[in-house]
Order: structure tokens, then sequence, then C-alpha cells
């Protein structure tokens, strides 16, 4: 029997985060399943997105431990600068390793991985890959996104970031177009391991959506980083040669020249070839693919998770809404389904944010004058013992009487971490006499979020 | 009027952390309150515990960030020393800010603060300060506690950890004596700022009572760090003068010489000419003030907080006792008072232990088989990428059908910041799929503790 005729009960599409998620916890359960991926394993992720970043971010956190270790009397001489090939194959390696434990755990999980890019047909039940055809009565879509660029004169004179991701070496005058989370991930990072960072935002803010308190303070440390911030101010054209790029901005002002521009306008679904249209499959006009509250689409026998939907681009989300579909389809749970209302997530900027549940702006718009907020800013033991400059603000959004927590939100060192521990508190509903009543540990950052 | 006819509401004898949180609670709900504190404010915390400990460990905590930046690919020289001056005066310099902090506080609130050492009367409601007497309805004991030293020939050859903190540079040979949590924390701290040191302990393992894999991979990590560890070893007695010391143990070996030998052997009350006996307050064999579920010791005027009472010895502890017993006798709330089943603690280690409920032997002992024990063994991202060797392991101790959460130990890099967030979860109660249904924040390592 060829493979092509070999009969399966699942057929996942893309092997990133939400696909590999899928197809182990599928398997898990007992169902025979086949991956179509004809990439890297891991997506986005893995290859040009949270990891890779991580690594980079983790560069230019070392480095400000090093100015710190100055602070405290380290002997340390005045430039310490970065071997780029060093970390660039550090990093390879951590990713390299990554693929391997994913081949080595697909193959104990009887994972069949063909590597070609797969496509629906008209007919339920049946996926085109290359010249074959495979069979299974469902079908996960977990194809994930790429990045997109605006449509605008010389925009081939720009990257986006997965270019940025290919740097061999910080480049020496840098634009960044967007003011979301990856241009601030990039520009952040950029800065910290020593480019001159231009970043230019279309809105009057950073992190559209995030607390406005916490993102002025994310644009106030850009700024003292020495980023030359633009905001309202939008890319209308790029014009120069690579190598030396300048920037056109909405009120015909010209920036530059800049070795680099990178474009960080929003990402978009991978589906060209994936034959959504023959296929039936409702989506939306970003053609991302639409779900219900099951990830179902409109077609029955095919259901889709992660970037190629328009739920949350967020790798956690993607996980979670995979195994929880495989934990309802071939797991017997039949209540098994995502929850949305409280995603944690954390900005990879230098300081990090970290956020849960509602803004204050977003709070006060739908609770009033019911709306209590409470905050901590102070300097981190580090900080202080190092005379070095960044603080540590601390919020959180409090509603009723009982002073329900619904948001919260931190910047500064240490947030990253910090989080995931009351993001499972919030899910258990807590009030501010809640964090009170927790013994605090002394002496953290994190305290001051039962003490506040 | 002089002030020694003036009458308080409250007398609050112990400017330490205990201390200071009852007075500023109950000024806040409007009490008159005199504070009778004859040395620096702030107790063994601020001045010869928490804070100095902290600052001495993050100075450690950056000379391991200079390995793992020389790994990341950073230029660094082969050695780089530390000045023990500027940390010192660094050091020094932050606590006098808390100092004054305090001053500033207690001016604010209108306490007013006796530099006397206070006693008890057999005089229900009245106070002894050299020369004065005081009056108030209310007395709160907070005096705190001090290190002891074992009974043993030679015992004045050994320091305690008071002295640890006026050492000016790391001695170039030290022996540690005791396992617990201070012992553990002086000789990580010291061996990472360049001292040789040996550690004598007791009994067969660091940390009693914390979770044995725990401490076990504590272990691990001392002797990788090059400790010289000693178990089921008692220091009987110390030869020699002073720099070389050596120190004598149960089987009559001979150790050392070394330059230093501090001994972590425990703490006592610090009760001395408190007028206890006179008072008629009743206390037990180790000196330490009996209190019971409300603070409240065995004559109705006075109550106790902190580590002049057989509390755990943690500042949080201390200052939370002091919080809500003020609120119960001045802020009306009744029912207020210290809850202690779940106290989160953190062992400033390299690397840190943070721990909260159960352990799994204690687990084991009081639900057998009904215990389920679940574990993250992972290398963090910037160990990785650094080839550094350090490690996490999260442990979560579960019991029943719905894998109800009574157990967080965790041992590695961000252990210290993470575990709050969780200690508020665990206390409203948890179980294992809580921890499932909340989204991961990726990549961190505390993500690690919702996908277990």
């Amino acid at each position: 029997m060829s493979p092509s005729e070999q009969d399966f009960d699942l057929i996942v599409i893309g092997g990133g985060s939400g696909g590999l998620a899928g197809a182990f916890r599928a398997a898990s359960h007992g169902a025979k399943v086949a991956m179509l991926e004809p990439g890297a394993l891991g997506g986005t992720c893995v290859n040009v997105g949270c990891v890779p970043k991580k690594a980079m971010w983790l560069a230019a956190d070392l480095a400000e431990h090093l100015a710190a270790a100055r602070g405290f009397g380290f002997e340390l001489p005045e430039s310490t600068p970065l071997s780029w090939e060093q970390l660039l194959l550090r990093r390879s390696c951590y990713i390299e390793n990554i693929h391997a434990a994913y081949r080595k755990r697909l193959e104990a999980a009887g994972i069949v991985v063909i590597p070609e890019r797969g496509s629906l047909s008209s007919e339920p039940g049946v996926v085109h890959a290359g010249t074959s055809s495979w069979r299974a009565p469902r079908i996960l879509l977990a194809t994930g996104g790429h990045p997109l660029k605006p449509d605008i004169p010389g925009v081939e004179l720009g990257g986006v970031s997965d270019d940025f991701f290919a740097l061999t070496a910080p480049p020496s005058r840098i634009a960044i177009v967007g003011g979301g989370y990856i241009g601030v991930e990039l520009a952040s990072v950029l800065q910290a391991l020593g480019s001159r960072v231009s970043l230019f935002v279309r809105q009057s803010r950073l992190l559209a959506g995030f607390d406005q308190e916490i993102t002025g303070k994310l644009a106030e440390s850009f700024r003292q980083a020495g980023i030359d911030l633009h905001f309202d101010c939008e890319a209308t054209a790029l014009e120069g040669k690579p190598g030396a790029v300048e920037a056109i901005t909405g009120d015909n002002t010209r920036h530059g020249p800049f070795d680099r521009v990178l474009f960080a306008t929003g990402r978009g679904p991978n589906v060209d070839g994936l034959g959504l249209e023959e296929a039936g499959i409702v989506h939306n006009k970003r053609g991302q693919v639409e779900v219900d509250a099951w990830q179902a689409t409109s077609r029955a026998d095919v259901f889709a998770v992660g970037d190629v939907t328009a739920q949350p681009a967020l790798t956690p989300v993607a996980i979670a809404a995979a195994r929880r579909l495989m934990d309802r389809l071939y797991g017997g749970d039949t209540d098994s389904r995502l929850e949305l209302p409280l995603v944690p997530t954390v900005v990879f900027a230098h300081p990090p944010i970290a956020s849960i549940g509602l803004s204050e702006e977003a709070a006060r718009e739908g609770h009033g004058d019911a709306v209590k907020v409470y905050r901590a800013d102070f300097r981190p033991m580090l900080q202080a013992l190092s005379d070095g400059h960044r603080r540590c603000l601390f919020k959180l959004v409090c509603v009723g009487d009982d002073e329900r927590v619904i948001g919260l939100h931190l910047i500064g060192p240490g947030s990253d971490e910090i989080l995931q521990g009351f993001a499972v508190a919030m899910r258990k509903g807590i009030t501010r006499r809640d964090l009170h009543d927790t013994l605090a540990i002394h002496p953290t950052s994190a305290e001051e979020l039962v003490l506040i």
C-alpha cells in the first residue's frame, strides 16, 4: 500500500507550533496522524519569531547586566563588543536542537511527516500534496502567517522581521516602520545591540490596545535609550538603493539614509495555494479562515488553529486551541475548547511589558467610576544598587466595591517572568484583598503586586 | 507636658519590619503611637538580613551573568574582579536611603520615636525606657531576634551572619557551620564572590523541611560550584587564632585552617532586658513569646509579632501579622489575623529556591498514594544559549482525583520572581487543570508551570 492510499484519522496541514501541538495531542489519544510541512518544523515561532527573538532579547538583556555589573563594582572594560557570529551560531544550534527534538517526538508518536505543501480538495476528506493525495475524515489547517509589507513606492528597498533574523551584524542606522509589538521588539533589541534606530509609528502611541500609561513609559525608555521616535508618522515611500535607503513620511519629510529599513506593519495568513476557495472554506477580507468557538470552519471536516485564523497571533493561543480541539475530537472531552477572555502576554522590549486583562482605558470605558487603579512605581534593587535608571511600574486595575482585579499591567525588569502566576490567579477570579492576603516574598519585585 | 507623661494608644517596642508595619498601620487608623528603638530602624531585615543579603546575592548573580555574557559572545576579559569597596558603599547608601525613608514616613505619620530600649513593667500599660516611663493601653513587642552560637570550645573564634555583613573583602577560605537557609545563602554567595567555602551540616541534607529532591539539586549545584560540603558533620570545637581557625568535627577530623568561621546555627528572640518575667508574659523554652492566633500574649495589654515569637522568622510574616493585628485593634476588622497555612518563601542561593505548600515527602506522609508529582526539568534559554550548566527543576505536588495543587517547589534561575503570583493562585485553591487552562507566556521559564 503506497502512503497516498493510506488512511489517516487526521491530516494536519502546517508544522508550526499549532500544527505540532495538534498532531501530538491527537496521536496521544490514539489517532493516526499525517502532517504536511515542506519547510522547517516549528513555524514562525521557532524559526523567525519567538525563539530567535528571545535569543536576541537575552543578548540585549545581558548588555544591560554588563552595565549593572559595572555599577556594582565589577572591573569591566569600557567597551564589551558582542560577536554576532558567535551569537548567531548559538542561536542556530539552539533552533536546530528544537528541530531535532520535534523530529524525534514525531517519530516516537508515529506521526507521518510529508515534506510537501498541502492543499484542500473540493472533495471532503481529501488533501492534495505534490503529486499525491491523502485521505482523512478530519483536516486541521495550521499554516500560520507571514509578515506583510505596505503598498508604497520603493517598498522593495525594505525588509520584514524575517530579514531581521537574517542580519549578521547590527546595521549602523536602521528604520523600523510600525509600532506594534514586533516593531517595538525589533527597535528595542537593535538599539540595545548597537544600531541607531528610528521608529516610525502611524498612530500617536506605541502598542495600541495596551495600557496607555505603560506604553507611555516604554516610549520614555526608548527615548532615553536613544531611539529616534516618530509618532503620527506614516512611511509613504522608500527611495535610494540597498544600503542607503531614505524613508519619506506623510508630511513629505525625508529621513535617513538608513542601511536598512524593516517593515513591521502587520501579518497575514498563509493561505496561498491552500485551495480555500475550491474547498468552500469561508474566510474574512484579510484572508483569515473563519472559525467558531470550537475551531470549526465552514466545512464539517476542516478545522483551523493559529495565525491562519483571526484568533490572537500568539504561539500559546495556537497551541492551546489545537490541544483543546484534539481533546474534544479524540479525547472524549466534549466541552474542551479555547477560552480567550484572559490572554496574558509579554512584549520583549527593553524594558519588558507584561499584561493581562483590561487596560485602564478599556476598564473605564466599560465600568466608568467603578474602576479603581493602584500603582507600584519603584526602582528594583539591582537598578538602585548599580545606579541604573530602570524603574518598574506595576498597575492593578480593579472594579467594584470588592475591588475585583480585571487588569494587570507591568513594565520593568522581571515583568516577563512575574506575570504567569498572576495569570493563573486572575482566571480563578481575585480581588485586591486576595493579593493582600497572600504573604509577600521579600525582597523581590513581584511582591510589590501583593502589597499594592 | 513632658513626653513621659504623654499618653499613647499604642507603644511599639522594637523598630524592625514588624514594629514599623504595626506602628504605621495603627497610625493610619488614627492611633497615637510611640516606638521605642535604640538602634537602626528596620531591624534584622534592613540592616543585617534580607536587604544586604539580597545585595550580595545580586552581586553573585551578576557574576553569573558575566559568565553567560561570555558564552553569548560578549568580549570580556578573563578576570572581572569585583570591588567590594564599591559594592559595600552602594549597599550602605541603599540601606541609609531606607532609614531616611522610614524616618520621613514616621514623622509624617506622627509616630513618636524614642531611641531607647523599652522594657515591660509589672503594671499593665506601662513601659520603662531609660529613666522614663510611658503609658499606653496596648503594647506591641516586636524586638526581633539575633543569631545564636553553639556552646562549644573555641566558639569565640567564629562569627555569625552579622559578621558576614561586616566583611570588607571575601575571605580566602571560610567555613560556614549550618545547613539552614542562612548557612546556605552565605555559603553560596561567598563561593560565587571568590571565597573557597566549606559548609558543615549537622543533618544529612541541606534545608531540612524543604522538598528533598529540590535540596538535592542544590547540593549538586554547590558541589559543582566548588563548595566543600560535609553532611552529618557537627562542629564540636574551634581551635587556632583569628585568621587561622581550625574546625574540629564530631568524628575528630580537623578541617582548615580557615580565615574565617561563621555559625549559622539558629536564631533566638531578643528578650534580654525586656522584663518578660516581671510582666508575667509566657514564653517557651527558647525564650520566644507565646502568642495565640490573634498575636495576643498571656497579658491582655501586650501583643507580639515577628521573630520574638515562634512564628516563621520571615519579614513578610512579621509585617502581615502586625498589619492584621492593627486592622483588628484599630481598624474595626474584627476577623483580621495572620493566616499561615501557605507561606511562600525564597532561599537566595545560587541557584535560588522558591517554595510553597507541602514538600513531596510531607504530602506522601499525609496523603499516601493520593499524591501525584509532576516535574518540569529544563535548561532555561539563557543557559542553553551561553552553554551554561544551570537547569531549572519545577515540581508540582498534587493530591486527589482532581489533582489539587498542595505544593510547588522551584529551583533554578528566575524562581525567586516566578513564585509570588502562583502563591496568590494557591491561596484561591487550584488544580492542575487550572494551570493547564491558563494560557502560557512564551518563551519564559514560568510557562513551564502551566504546561507541566
